[in-house]
Order: C-alpha cells, then sequence, then structure tokens
C-alpha cells in the first residue's frame, strides 16, 4: 500500500481509486498517471500547466492516431502476406474509421473519466473517438510502443479486427448464423436482456442458443452489437459444421 | 569471419558485399537481410515467393509510412510542446511529404541497391521516396521499431528537420547568412564544387568561409542543397552574434 501511495503521490489519496481502475483497464500498471489524466481533460476545463500551456486531451489524440496507425499497419502486413499496398491502405481506413474508434471507445465507457464542464448526457459521438486515441497516446508516453501494441491488439484487434467482415466477404454473422439454421432446421433463440451492471452506458448482453443448448453470449452497447458479437462467436464455435454444410 | 558468413547465408557470397554496405548505411548490424533485399526490388522484376506471393517493395512502403508517420508524430509532440493539434499535423505533412521524402532517399542513394528491370537513369522522382519508406519498413521487420526510430534520428530528423525552416520564420539560411554579413560588413565567400566521389548520384560540396575563415562545410546533391546545408552551419556556429546583432 505505501508502495502504490508513493507512486501516485502520497497527497492525492482520488489518485488512488483512478490507479486501480486504470490498471483493470489497461491490463498492467501505469507508471505516470499525469498522463492519463491529461486524456480524459477536456478544454472545456481551461487548465493551463506551469508554462501556461493548456492541459487538455487534443495533442495526445494526434500521438494516439499515429500510434494506432503504425500498429493496425503492423498487424495487417503480418496478417494478410496477399494483400497489396491498396488492400492495406483500405483495411486500415476501415479499422481506424471515426465511426470504428467512437464505438470502441463507448464500449470501454472512457467518458466515465472525462473531466469536463460539459454535460456528459449531451455529448457528441466524437468524443468517444478522441479519449480512445488520447488514451493511447498516454500509453505511449507512459510506457513505450510495446505496451501500446499490447493495448491495441488487446482492445481492438483481438475484439473488433475481423478480416472476413471487413472485406464484406461476411456482412452479418446474425444473419449468416440464422440462414444456417434455417438449412439445417435448427431451433435457434436469442435471447436478449438489458445488462448495465455498474457502468454509466447503457449495455446489452444476449445468449444464443441452438436447439435448445446455449453456444455463446455477447455483450456491448446496442442489442444490434451484441448479438453480432454473440453471432460471431456461436460462427467460430461451429465454424466446421457451418462451412462444410 | 565464419560468424558473417552464418548470418547471411553461407551459399551466396554476393550477400556478404551487400550486408557490409548495409551496415554501414543503417549504422547498426542487420539481421534478416531478405527484408532489406525485398525493399529494393521492384515490381518489374517479377519475382515471386514460394506461395506465389509477389515480391517487391510496395507493401513494405505501406509499412514504412507507417512508422515514419508515428516517429515523427512522437518526435515533434515531445519537441513542440506549445503546438497545438492542427500545428503538429500541418508540421508533420511537411515533414513527411513525397517532396521531402524524395529527397532524403536521393541524398542516402539507395537507387544503388535496387533491382529492377529499368534504366535508373530515367526513373522519375518518386522511387526515391518510396524506396525510402520501403527501407524503413524492412527495418521495423528486422529489429523492430527502437531501431526504426534511431535510424529515422540519424537520417530524418537530426539532419534535415528545421522547425524554424518548417514554421516558415527562417525561409533561407544562405540569404540569412549573406544579409548578416553585409549589414556586418563582413566579407564571405561561398566556394562550391562536384564532389560525387564512388556515388552515383552527383554531389556536391561547399565551404563557406567569413572574413578567410573556414567557418562551415556543406555536401548533398545540388548546388543549391549543400549552400543551404552549410549556411544552416554557419547559423548555429555563429547564432548567439547573428541573433544579438
Amino acid at each position: 500500500m505505501n508502495f502504490i501511495r508513493k507512486i501516485v503521490n502520497p497527497q492525492r489519496k482520488e489518485d488512488e481509486g483512478f490507479y486501480y481502475e486504470l490498471k483493470a483497464l489497461l491490463n498492467f500498471s501505469p507508471k505516470k498517471i499525469n498522463f492519463y489524466k491529461k486524456a480524459f481533460t477536456h478544454r472545456s476545463l481551461k487548465l493551463k500547466d506551469d508554462n501556461g500551456d493548456p492541459i487538455n486531451y487534443e495533442r495526445l489524440e494526434f500521438l494516439g492516431d499515429a500510434m494506432l496507425g503504425s500498429i493496425i499497419a503492423s498487424y495487417l502486413y503480418k496478417k494478410v502476406p496477399k494483400g497489396d499496398e491498396g488492400y492495406l491502405t483500405q483495411m486500415r481506413s476501415k479499422i481506424v474509421s471515426r465511426e470504428h474508434l467512437n464505438e470502441l471507445g463507448k464500449d470501454l465507457d472512457l467518458i466515465k473519466y472525462v473531466k469536463s464542464n460539459f454535460d456528459k448526457e449531451n455529448v457528441g459521438d466524437n468524443i468517444y473517438g478522441n479519449i480512445f486515441e488520447s488514451l493511447i497516446g498516454a500509453i505511449y508516453l507512459d510506457r513505450g510502443y510495446n505496451y501500446c501494441k499490447k493495448f491495441i491488439y488487446e482492445k481492438v484487434i483481438i475484439p473488433y479486427v475481423d478480416i472476413p467482415k471487413l472485406e464484406g466477404k461476411i456482412t452479418s454473422y446474425k444473419g449468416l448464423i440464422i440462414e444456417w439454421c434455417q438449412k439445417q432446421k435448427k431451433q435457434y433463440d436469442f435471447d436478449i436482456y438489458e445488462d448495465s451492471g455498474n457502468e454509466t452506458i447503457k449495455h446489452f448482453s444476449v445468449k444464443i442458443s441452438i436447439d435448445g443448448s446455449l453456444i455463446a453470449k455477447g455483450r456491448a452497447t446496442s442489442k444490434k452489437k451484441a448479438e453480432e458479437q454473440a453471432s460471431k462467436r456461436v460462427y467460430f464455435a461451429l465454424q466446421d459444421q457451418i462451412t462444410n454444410s
């Protein structure tokens, strides 16, 4: 306990809560907590540092965007050896699209850390993507490129990057599962319910059963996304049967 | 010697020369020389690997471009703490502009490593920037992000990135030096001569003397660039006198 206090600054007890929340979010120990505080500080607070420079997340967004771009580029380069330069560029644009980043920021419920002078209920969607990027910038400054890469793999690439879907080969996993069940004369059931837990943003869970057995679950910030996530898991669980049918 | 042979592949003696040239260019030891061979292979050769995938530098260009973008972003973030997101974006665009990258590739004389089916005398300018990017991609795959960063600092940032000039505060170091000498009633001399050495691309050297003493030298692929480089060195050598005058 003394050890942690020393890291986060013994004078500020409130940092301790933030430190533990961050550690759970990042899946590693943050070292310089001020980078993360900046990553969640909106310009509306009009904070300034000792040099008179503004403290807010806008510069970190620029940095995080660049790191994300290079890490996704290196992932795609290795993952798709047959993809040419045009293909790689196009796939990266889809992964780092504003819409996609907003979704990520929303799903990670980053808004709850934001300090601002406005009502969080009424912000536009772009703030979610912006603070997702600024968080990446803060990770880079705090722990360097490899921690950034680890975070992006865990939070973006593994859960969200789906090459067949991005390529347009599969447009909806839900549609694919339903079509396959109908063809195979199997009963399917999508059980959806609100499941926000302690989170600021509304969440939904879904359980998909086929012929009475639970196959996979999903949880996300919209019904559609939770269904799609669970359907994707069903697809990968039953891939051999589905692709051979 | 045996040790080196083992690394580069004992069957191919010609790789040894390339290995030593690369090592001098990179300022560190390359490990997997095939990445660098690919970085300098033009599509006109129509090479394919065992999987039938094309071997040329185009995919590496994509990777190198992304790495360069993130390394320049992180440099600017730290170097210019007062620059906002718009400023940082604009400065990065200037540094990684096609024109600037072509210049870098030319200055490093990378064309001499390129294997192609066309006459190297008649290529467009873009090939220089493209192979500069593909070389960065190869460094990333061979040695990782930190070696990439080291190379970009040594070959791009230290010799070429000049914030006051990019900001438009100084448009020509040569002009500034001449103006200062005239105001101070000092004699100045720019001694320019061709100095290509063993390089494929024509090079020029310049010596700048003030009141008969040699102050700085420069060497580059055009007279104008060599003069500007030497003038910049004069500026930094005499900065206290110049800015206080």
